[in-house]
């Protein structure tokens, strides 16, 4: 099929994109407002997908609050959409961690309140009955509940997202891909993506992200799946503090080269820049980096 | 093939039906007998499958000892049965876990003994040549060796196993599921279980676990595979404490949402309650969850 | 088609070949030769294939320094190759971990130095474009960077790399198997290997290792993927202290029975051996090991 017009020129999240860290010390309540979006864009160039979207990006908008908060969330379903939606935050305590009290139908608008019990880095995903077919066409994101103690300081901090795609193509055939059901049972994507697209971040796309040489950098990973586990690594580099599965809570784990992330985990590291050149974020099976997309590049810049 | 006549009305262990916790402090000696059985049961309504089980039940019972104690085990294989089998306990040294001591044909029995060495929580299975086969079919289940000072005290224990079928039907396909090899060798089941059936602990079939609000919970998870890795989550709330493969002895991570747990491995971790409704516990590779039966509710009773 | 020539008897790597433990306490340099190689070898009696290699083994020679040391690496592309070839050490900051400044054509050498900077054990592995397929072919290793107060003593040590080959054929099908580029982009391999041969540490192959009864064992275990993650098991026995993901500064987790290894990392643990028999390693995603290659047995001998 030919490529379709697009609703949208980019659908890929800004990694930089991430709300300040906690700077307050009692509980506060917070408003947010997402609104769930179909929208048809490219996954490289040439190449469109019907993507449903939190926010218009993938991942959705990264919330970040600190324990004990309170999050009072609106989330509403565009009029143009097909679909009912609904939000599940891994945060949460409840049924289906909000998705039961938020689907609503093209045009609506669900309210929930709950409070930030515990501390961790989540995902946030779509729990429709399809929720595989529309996590995999791009609805979900992460919340960082913050411990009480924070974070330690870093320079710079990026939110980044793994998941893949099914299609009825080939990885770079152009055209429009439509969703394929089949190679969804058989997790055997045609993608897989970082932020929604292929190579978003690198030298073809947006570019890389950059850091000057000696600054510390901090990663939030999501891993949406539906199904893959992430062998995350990043080339040229190594974790030298890894927050396994998002565990704020325990010591993190040390010089971390690859780890194994879940469908459905956020985890989250910090790296030291004492050289400079490309850091690549990859998924370490790696014919998901040479045929399917799965890179993207943080510069360090300096001599 | 159409569906064929059942041996036993229900295949899936009862997840409650656990062994005390250890209330003892000395070295304990400890006669166990299970049968190898082979039976034809119902996956999901109208679909059947040869099953071989330990003691007719998928997962097979749970064993649960103190470090130090003996263990004398016979294994009988019954009389009506086509193959042989045997048992490797991960929780003990020596030649395949005790596999090799209890080969076993149709109508014969074996008894081994021994030292409960190393506390944690193992996965047991068959291990006959063709073990991949006969896990498939249901041969697997967990031995917890409890530490020196036992675990802490919670309100509920549940015991699940997952595991997945390779059969040539699709999930869903009414009638008999003959045993698929080539799928098996691909690593793409048809069907993945909770307790060896499909959505056995929901309300299409046994109903859902429950226990009253604010009501502590532990878990025993058993991934028998033979070859998926589980990313295992409590939709609706967080595993507080998780025991990483089953290791006892560390201090458990803490708030994970999902983790890798690979075949072979028994998990387990606590929850608190303080909100009612449905907890699902599912393999966060969705597709599992959605199209494959790999479900199963505890719910949380209360206002 | 038929079986190919060999130039090679063997291409497993001997898993006792390793590197003598640290036993200097200031700063090291090391000068360091490898030879990248193409050669075809069996992968079990019958079965050939077209391997590329660091040093003629399968994984490549280990290398072994000190927190701090400095390394001087020259890699040479054998004039025989009919490719380019570097190699990307997981344990170095910098452009693609020392690919980019050591790509070369055949014939050609490249020096690199670079200092080891944070202790635990890495993969390297050869980073070219088609990297998939340079190391489905065998181009892996590990350098291990021992923390500045050493590891514990032990009495024996093994190094064991698993990787997946993809081929045209089925395993254990006579003949030369040409390489697959698409069960490679499906992940769905023919062979999955313990030092690049299928069963080559047991009787039907080069014969087990041995160790006394009561001896320490220490296990480095190289997962290189490409694509696979690894679920290792040790049958018999258990990992009484697990180095996760190369972690060798955080306490070892305790009594592990199988634990996930994601492609480009390096685990490590140690055993006990009270009772005597074999413990046979394996990837206990069992039709791995049944159908496809992924065993090797340390015998422990004694009464
Ligand atoms: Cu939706
Ligand atoms: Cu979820
Ligand atoms: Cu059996
Ligand atoms: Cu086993
Ligand atoms: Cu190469
Ligand atoms: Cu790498
Ligand atoms: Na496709
Ligand atoms: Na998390
Ligand atoms: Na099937
Ligand atoms: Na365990
Ligand atoms: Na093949
Ligand atoms: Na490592
Ligand atoms: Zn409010
Ligand atoms: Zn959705
Ligand atoms: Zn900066
Ligand atoms: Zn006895
Ligand atoms: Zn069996
Ligand atoms: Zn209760
Ligand atoms: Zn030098
Ligand atoms: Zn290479
Ligand atoms: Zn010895």
């Amino acid at each position: 099929d030919p490529a379709q017009s697009v609703d949208t020129d980019r659908i890929a999240a800004d990694p930089r994109d991430i709300p300040d860290p906690v700077d307050w010390d009692e509980p506060r309540h917070h408003e947010i407002e997402i609104a769930t979006t179909e929208e048809i864009a490219e996954v490289e160039p040439g190449v469109t997908f019907q993507y449903m979207t939190f926010g218009g990006q993938v991942p959705g908008p990264m919330v970040r609050v600190r324990e004990g908060d309170t999050i009072n969330l609106t989330l509403t379903n565009e009029s143009e959409s097909a679909m009912p939606h609904n939000i599940d935050f891994h945060a949460t305590y409840g049924p289906g961690g909000g998705a039961d009290d938020t689907t609503i139908g093209p045009g609506e608008s669900a309210t929930i309140e709950f409070q930030a019990m515990y501390p961790g880095i989540h995902v946030y995903h779509c729990a429709v009955p399809n929720m595989d077919h529309h996590i995999s066409a791009g609805m979900f994101g992460a919340i960082l509940v913050e411990p009480e103690d924070g974070l330690p300081e870093v320079d710079h901090e990026f939110y980044f997202g793994q998941h893949e795609l099914y299609t009825e193509g080939q990885a770079g055939e152009e055209g429009h891909h439509g969703f394929d059901f089949d190679s969804m049972r058989a997790e055997d994507p045609t993608y897989v993506c970082l932020n929604g697209e292929a190579y978003a971040f690198t030298g073809n796309g947006y570019g890389p992200m950059t850091v000057d040489k000696g600054d510390t950098v901090r990663v939030f990973f999501a891993s949406g799946g539906p199904n893959l586990t992430s062998s995350v690594h990043p080339i040229g580099n190594v974790m030298s503090r890894y927050y396994r599965d998002g565990d704020l809570l325990s010591e993190p784990d040390r010089n971390i080269e690859t780890a194994p992330v879940a469908p459905g985990t956020v985890a989250a590291w910090e790296m030291e820049t004492p050289v400079p050149g490309p850091i690549k974020i990859v998924d370490h099976a790696l014919s998901r980096v040479v045929r399917k997309g799965m890179m993207g590049v943080i510069e360090v810049e300096g001599e």
